[in-house]
């Protein structure tokens, strides 16, 4: 018999009743009834009860066993009392009695249960991470994730794509965070840097001829410590493609994602149709350009309703350039109740409130209330509840100003008007293209130019578009969000050097900058590019999506902690000086 | 129509012509016919003949065209005349004629030319590798890497295993080489490490109970040029499983990498029949613990034949302890000029030489030649002809001494020997398993113990084989050799604590050593540590093999140079000051 196992914990039917089985796992849970000791025991697989009483020959040491020892036994497979079947197991059927006992690997006393639902800080899960992973949320999870990266491998393979390893140690890369370097031992005084995407070199496996290229790549970026991202690395499915236009990116990668989600979706829904929204349109509609289309609500511009009108505020507001007020109808939200937390929710996001109408069935039928309605009077009410649609039992929600400053708050409360009402469907996976994205915005204060997103997308109209007002130019760049989350992100790249460079000009980049910060890429054009284009979609994201999960440490095997430490590893650590030495680096410390 | 294309350049058949076609790609080759300018355009896929004459509307462009142009083309589709049909060509039965032209991207005076079969110094062809990757021969490796690593994890699942992925920036590894460092920003004068290898990782995985992992997985070691490896960083197919035995591990890694050679042998044969070899036999046998396979010659100890004999070089030398005098059967080398040339190589090595016998048609039938058999005499030479089972026309080499001194030469004179004598079937792929290896060596000057090869394998015999001779301890541990290269290595891995510490104590490290430099590691076998074992295959050295290529960087997209630097991507480079201030570190120009 083989030394370990005849069977794994997730196997044995009513059929194996009879045999002398053989396995191997942990001691999941350990229960006394009087002298029959039953112990839950758990592989990767699933898990077999069995047990031991005083006529077993290995009863003391049974006894002896604690939770999460490792253990392999000999059995023989019985039949459970009809009553004492467990339809949740699928060895329910089933347990063994125990006839042999070897302990493979012994436990201390644990820091963290593996057995039941107790919740432990997150500190003491990274530190004892391999415990915390026994925990069965936690293998779904890893399993998840290996399971969504294999698909989206298929998928590109069946799409035509061969996967291409890029370098890891490189140069520097112009995505503009933080790069991780890495001291040169050679080249004393030197650096290479860890890759914050593999942009560049996809780009360049486009200039060799490639023509269609993906990899699950490992992107690096030094970044200061927030809730939803590692503060190290992130993984994304990257992919670029020759020849193409921004369309025919959107048919190759749809069917991916929409694949993977359909495959993962574990009951929800998934949308087969993918709005394509501006840039400007989505700011307008939901306020942001990540908007969640599981929520119906669409933000409106209602600012003639309010030019001139009883309302002070706004009136006066609209005279000022650059204005706007926008409304957010929240069908079912018509009670004082209701509009006075939305109110006190913009209130806590730092605006003055939102004015609101809401309507009810009153003495003559239909009655608009609410302070605003009575300023701007019964006409105008009316024309904004038919513009946006609404009736008796709704609401609308009003925020005036320069969009910039509302804009942010217009959205978060459009999600919880959305979460409060009910409107937003929780069993849905919706998505959007955001597309049009203008190429450069202007800094508010210095009035200076620069890229809105990134510097390598071909401007709309290509050179000839450069040569217009600079905020006017769009890009053919795009994100896709789904459930209000960006998860993918990408351009038809600028290919030419003469565009590029006049790009470049236009955010105040020379050439020799140029050529210096992205050398690499901007040589290599001179050779012969291909129109090309392609995207970056996020895994860790994705995964957290599917697994429903609300932090990145909870889909990633060995997370680092918010202040990027493993505190399971003892990772960042002191070097050794001879290590410091061999790299002719000294550490610094008076500057701390 | 698309605007880029309707085919790709491998498309166009003859039941395409008179169609009128879109395609883009590169300008490989322009012959001019006088008067039609006959264009091979290239793409990923292939290359179609385009041609323009005097009635084309856009020749007098067409005529500007260089190599490595990039373009657009559209025509229409001609069948070629049938003495002009290229067999070698899947689109050689026709050619485009253009009516459009577009370029899409221009080329300045190339670097290194893509068509034909030029040679290029090292340092051009990777300064600028978007162009050395065009080349054919770049295109098939590379995509043959790509396949190759797909094949791999397809088997890899088949076989039951989920991939996961493992940190890359984490801390130190401990497999003995030197890491590469990362600077922390968060936490000045601490640093992180690139893994030099996913060892403690997917040993963590085991104790998280995932049973069955593989990673395709960067490694990452500071090491010194040398032409066969790359300087910073390689893959593995990196495999772990629990609950296992060796033979497990071999019955689970040999149908996925036979099948990966069968899949890309190219006419090669692979053998199916991996024999295991002890470490100690391969030494004697084949004088390397990778031995190739493909070649029959197989050393034997002949050292009775020479004890007390007339060769008194051999004689004497057999007096002192731990010597031995070894043959090298060589079929087919009996003459006196091969004989000759096989005994310079061996000085050439920096060995006194090697004695030899040959055997002829002598006047009275076989006769043994050579001076050496005229010293033992005809009754220990016709021994010694017996016990290697050789005869006329063929001959034996012989070294002497301390195995150690001399085996590595007598390796590669087996080697040299069955390429000259055409015994090695170059057009094979033969495997043999090493096993058995010892876990300790010592140093000859110092006498230490130390760990042979890795310190976290289970000695065989565990806990009680360490009370004895450590030198005579062996380890569950293996290698796997293909046609004389090392292609995997792997271990059942030591998962006792009490073990563990007692391997390392043998070897001069204390409990706090080992928990300082492993503690992750041992810490999570303090917790339930199941049996578990693996291997990692290394991918770079199995593309190579099947590419029949020499060096590594002939299979790897974005290589380095051998002193570790990117040309075309600048790196390592001078960081800013501001970088290093981040990092609170100084560079120490002084040591230089």
């Amino acid at each position: 018999m083989h030394p370990f196992r005849s069977h794994t914990c997730a196997d044995l039917r009513k059929s194996d009743v009879g045999d002398t089985v053989r396995l191997s796992g942990w001691v999941h849970r350990v229960r006394d009834h009087g002298g029959v000791l039953f112990i839950d025991l758990r592989d990767h697989y699933g898990i077999t009860q069995v047990l031991a009483d005083s006529d077993s020959p290995v009863f003391a040491e049974v006894e002896k066993l604690r939770s999460e020892w490792c253990i392999r036994i000999d059995g023989k497979v019985l039949a459970r009392d009809e009553s004492l079947v467990n339809p949740k197991l699928p060895t329910g059927e089933i347990e063994v009695f125990i006839q042999d006992m070897e302990v493979l690997g012994a436990a201390e006393e644990l820091p963290l249960m593996v057995f039941g639902d107790q919740e432990y800080p997150e500190e003491t899960r990274l530190k004892y991470r391999y415990l915390d992973l026994r925990r069965e949320a936690m293998q779904e999870n890893m399993k998840l994730r290996s399971d969504v990266v294999a698909s989206m491998r298929r998928r590109m393979w069946d799409q035509g794509f061969r996967e291409y390893q890029t370098p890891i140690i490189t140069a520097s890369s112009p995505e503009g965070a933080r790069d991780f370097l890495v001291p040169s031992r050679l080249h004393p005084g030197r650096f290479y840097a860890l890759p914050q995407a593999p942009q560049q070199f996809k780009q360049l496996l486009m200039v060799s001829g490639f023509d269609k290229y993906f990899q699950i790549a490992p992107c690096f970026r030094d970044e200061d410590p927030r809730a939803d991202r590692s503060p190290t690395d992130f993984y994304q499915l990257d992919m670029e493609m020759s020849f193409v236009t921004q369309q025919e990116v959107f048919d190759t990668i749809k069917p991916v994602l929409q694949g993977v989600f359909e495959e993962f979706a574990d009951g929800k829904t998934v949308d087969s149709v993918w709005p394509q929204i501006s840039y400007r349109d989505a700011a307008l509609w939901y306020g942001t350009d990540k908007p969640d289309l599981r929520n119906p609500i669409k933000m409106q511009d209602v600012s003639e309703h309010f030019r001139g009108s009883g309302f002070a505020i706004f009136a006066k507001l609209l005279e000022q350039d650059g204005t706007e007020i926008r409304a957010i109808p929240a069908q079912g939200g018509g009670s004082r109740k209701f509009c006075d937390r939305m109110n006190a929710f913009a209130q806590k996001e730092g605006l003055p409130g939102m004015g609101y109408i809401f309507w009810r069935d009153g003495a003559d039928g239909l009655e608009a209330a609410g302070p605003l309605a009575k300023n701007i009077g019964p006409e105008r009410t009316e024309a904004i509840r038919q513009q946006l649609g609404l009736g008796v039992g709704d609401a609308a929600f009003f925020l005036g100003g320069k969009p910039k400053g509302f804009q942010r708050v217009a959205g978060l409360a459009r999600d919880v008007i959305g979460a409060e009402l009910g409107l937003t469907d929780e069993n849905r996976f919706a998505f959007a293209w955001i597309v049009d994205f203008p190429i450069y915005e202007q800094d508010e204060e210095t009035g200076d130019i620069d890229f809105e997103h990134n510097p390598f997308s071909m401007p709309q109209g290509g050179l000839e578009a450069l040569d217009g007002d600079p905020l006017e130019v769009l890009g053919w760049q795009y994100d896709l969000a789904c459930n209000g989350a960006e998860i993918l992100s990408g351009a038809i790249r600028n290919h030419k050097p003469e565009i590029m460079f006049r790009a470049f000009e236009i955010a105040g980049y020379g050439e020799d900058e140029v050529r210096k910060r992205f050398g690499g890429l901007v040589n290599a054009f001179r050779y012969g590019a291909p129109p090309h284009g392609g995207c970056a979609a996020g895994i860790d994201r994705i995964v957290m999506l599917l697994a429903g999960e609300e932090t990145i440490r909870d889909v990633v095997l060995f997370p680092m902690n918010q202040r990027a430490e493993d505190l399971m590893m003892d990772a960042p650590s002191e070097p050794t000086n001879e290590q410091l030495r061999e790299l002719h680096l000294r550490v610094v410390t008076e500057d701390r």
